[in-house]
């Protein structure tokens, strides 16, 4: 039997901004309305090859200050993220906000247990995980993390046995959560400054902290995970990235 | 009997920013009265809310220059939260103030001991605890913190009886300081870049040192817990908020 | 024989500043004496109010790029120091800085023993230590600490003896100092962001370095300090403050 | 035998930047241009000293917000060095942008065994990889690295036939990517904040994310290796940068 | 026979800065010329004060984006080294550029056995060593750092005699490269945030690469040094400087 492999597919780009509420604010009514309409159409089209399956799309409200947008894109090369980066940057909304972080990573399906027989590129089901719609939950959860490396708790260091025994308890929890949290892993090593991204949706946010909280006790967390910064937020369709911004029902 | 289990209550939103003097001092008197009334009808709509039970809300007055302000909601849902960031935002006085940091968390009620036949959601000093009042003592003190993963210092790798004899050692401290200081516990894993963010509030703020450095020396902080900032400060009635930014008694 | 106690005097606010050379070098002669003026009003202030052996006041010049100007208060309130934050935002130095470090602690004197039938609020001598009026010194230095709490180096896990010896052996260090160095230690556990601030005062700065470097190998410090940032500077009369301002002996 | 020995290179200089975009879109069709042909001309003047075997340049698109360009230089000298970041922020392109890193280093041949008889200057194998031309290929990725002194694991109390050891696994893993990810190591010990640069050119950027994970697991780099950030993009000649920050194709 | 000592001689204050190109940029040829003019004659001034031995003085270009230039003082006084901070703001040069980061340190020399006859006062070389004239070389690395205190490795838990053995093996590697790097040690315990500052002065800046490379394997840094930013440029007299900003042999 051979080996399970990692399988790596649409390549991902979280982007954070934070709105600058003073030039936001200075704007008439119109203007902001333009603003919205002209983001709103450039998301109709992330939608639409979205549909055409060759890319994927969200966007997002996030708690706290750290954050108040993420946009979060898919596609099948580098170079798309960097055009989606500079046709943002000449969108309205992103002179209205500033970036605050982001993420590069590719989608990453670890421990594949590849048959003889099967073609990768035809398995509908891979292939879905591996160039995911964005999920439709509510809410969303980003971190990004490590593997530990330190003393005696240095993950790399051991065996592929112990890490697949690790990871066989940790995937058990996250079963748990089946139909109630939705993950996708991205790799970022060699990409970005973590080893990993992890991007999780459920309609309950409280979900987030239940799954995460019961993973911390599981050996391959409590002794080798390193975790950088959450964020958390909701999904948000026009409508209501409007009404957030305005303040109001947008009614024209 | 029954495991204790953890219960979460209210959505938690601490604001902490810090005033633009020198868009402050540029405004005429009759404008700092306008920019003070507007914040004071939203301040009023949040007590209304408080009083109704379906949100809480506090203002304070934070010491030395990593803030000025400190704003502290509490909702049953992230989305409220979010749409208060919004609607602060859109107020004058968040125009002349800059955010320097902020913590996203959820109240938390650890080692609930669930006896059969209660209802929770009917348990009246339960849910005050869940979904509690901003308390009215005169000073506070915030500081988010993580349970330590280092060597043999791993929080997270304990027994569940380790655990609890830890907490109950650390909870019997805690209760030397009951109707001196009391404490709003939230969670924040899976939320904001700590584990736990910690609310006290005292008459006394010498109590706040007294009461954290005497946990220092109980093992579950000593060996376990990793402190963030802190942060302390006074509560102001949206007189006292006036006259601290005025100078002069409001007499308008 | 009981135990040693810690006694806590006043308050104290380290708020460090750099000036906007831009727009200080933009003002006018006249317009730059009227910046003066006004701080030197509301410095006097506080030299009557130390005076008054109600607060205690001071401003020194600090080197190096990472802050310019030192202004300390103690008082015997948090609120006191949060109204002075104001009063100082308002005057038109402060319009023209920026605040680039602060810190809050509370006058410490550890290991005090307590003798029966004496009045701790009646002794004087205490009284003038822990609401001490600013050491006439030409220089000062700051720098806040933590005690480590790291593997085998973790001070909060020793017994009461053993750091009642550790400390023993580096308060005779400091003794050798006597007259020479004038420490203000305080406490800032539920404060800010670490346990104890440091203000050290000495005619010769060199005498700062003499005196930590020293203690950095008594073990008490060799195995548990942490230490912040350090700041050194020279106090300043008004005339000193507005020809280092201006450059030139302030003839007005 | 003799040992093995450090050959140094020339010196090296990335920059990376982000774009003002508010003031790019400011800017009218023709103001667009002519900074881009500005651009262009101080590019075609590094590419013809490239061709002169004088210097070394290439200019890349970042992925993600840490930085939009990336710009690399190779000279004989940081004189050199630092005469090109003057003229580059002498152009318009530097002014419509922001420096948020840099690097100094200088390139590295590192374990060369030196024969009797061969002259390191006349080598021009040896000369092509320590004066090289900026490879081709369309993929790039940056990282610097420190190898570890933490307790057990400091590599440099490791003898130097166990540092060879490691070396040579580590090179052994460097060697199945020939072909595929050419690799140019700079050492900036005493030269920059980490002890080496790498930068690794591919066609298939994902061919960073396998080289620098399998390389985790070799012991060289799981017990000793501390990375910083990492830096992903594509190569663009000035077509193919004038596209992405115009958004059309430039037809002028 | 006495045990060595510490001797210190002048304090330094190292100001590393960026220019801000934008604003340098807007100035007319004329206007160049003479903030350069206005620089120049405050280096000339140091330089007579330089040559009367009442200072030191030096200016450099540095490397990357860290920092653009470098300006060393040394001076008897901290309150000089304050002053001529003021006196240097108020230069056009300092409004046209932001500070980077900076230095404050005193002159070590450490291991000094006093002699009983000589005074240490009337000793020209040792006090040429302890108040020294900028070397003249062409190239400049600066770097703070640190005695580790971690665990096993704790620099200061040593006895004497093991750290004057490290000391012993650490100076042999400095003597190799006598006549060929000079280092300046100066001390900041007590007065900045690393332990001590190390600044070298080659001709050939590989120099620097090559000994700190080889020092890092020496025990007393693979064990003990923990290491701040580096810098590295090259030394400006006013011409150089001139061209360097305005890109053009300045003929004026």
């Amino acid at each position: 039997m051979s080996a399970p492999i990692t399988l790596d597919g649409w390549y991902v780009y979280h982007e954070f901004r934070t709105i600058r509420w003073d030039r936001w604010k200075s704007l008439s009514e119109g203007e902001q309305h333009f603003v919205l309409r002209e983001w709103n159409q450039f998301a109709d089209e992330q939608r639409k090859l979205q549909d055409a399956r060759q890319g994927s799309f969200g966007q997002f409200i996030i708690a706290g200050s750290k954050a108040d947008l993420l946009v979060i894109h898919m596609r099948p090369t580098i170079e798309e993220l960097s055009q989606l980066k500079a046709q943002m940057a000449r969108t309205r909304l992103f002179s209205l906000s500033d970036s605050t972080y982001s993420y590069i990573s590719v989608v990453e399906l670890g421990g594949y247990n590849a048959r003889p027989g099967v073609d990768i590129e035809q398995d509908e089901a891979l292939q879905a995980r591996l160039k995911p719609s964005m999920p439709t939950h509510s809410h969303i959860c980003f971190y990004p993390m490590n593997k530990r490396r330190l003393g005696q708790d240095n993950w790399f260091m051991l065996s592929e046995e112990e890490r697949r025994e690790f990871m066989k308890a940790h995937g058990m929890i996250g079963r748990q959560y089946a139909g109630i949290v939705k993950q996708i892993i991205s790799g970022s090593v060699g990409l970005d400054d973590w080893e990993w991204g992890v991007t999780l949706f459920a309609n309950d946010p409280l979900q987030f902290k239940k799954l995460v909280y019961e993973m911390r006790f599981d050996e391959s967390s409590a002794r080798f995970a390193e975790f950088g910064p959450f964020y958390v937020g909701h999904q948000v369709d026009d409508r209501a990235l409007g009404e957030w911004l305005i303040g109001v029902p947008e009614t024209n």
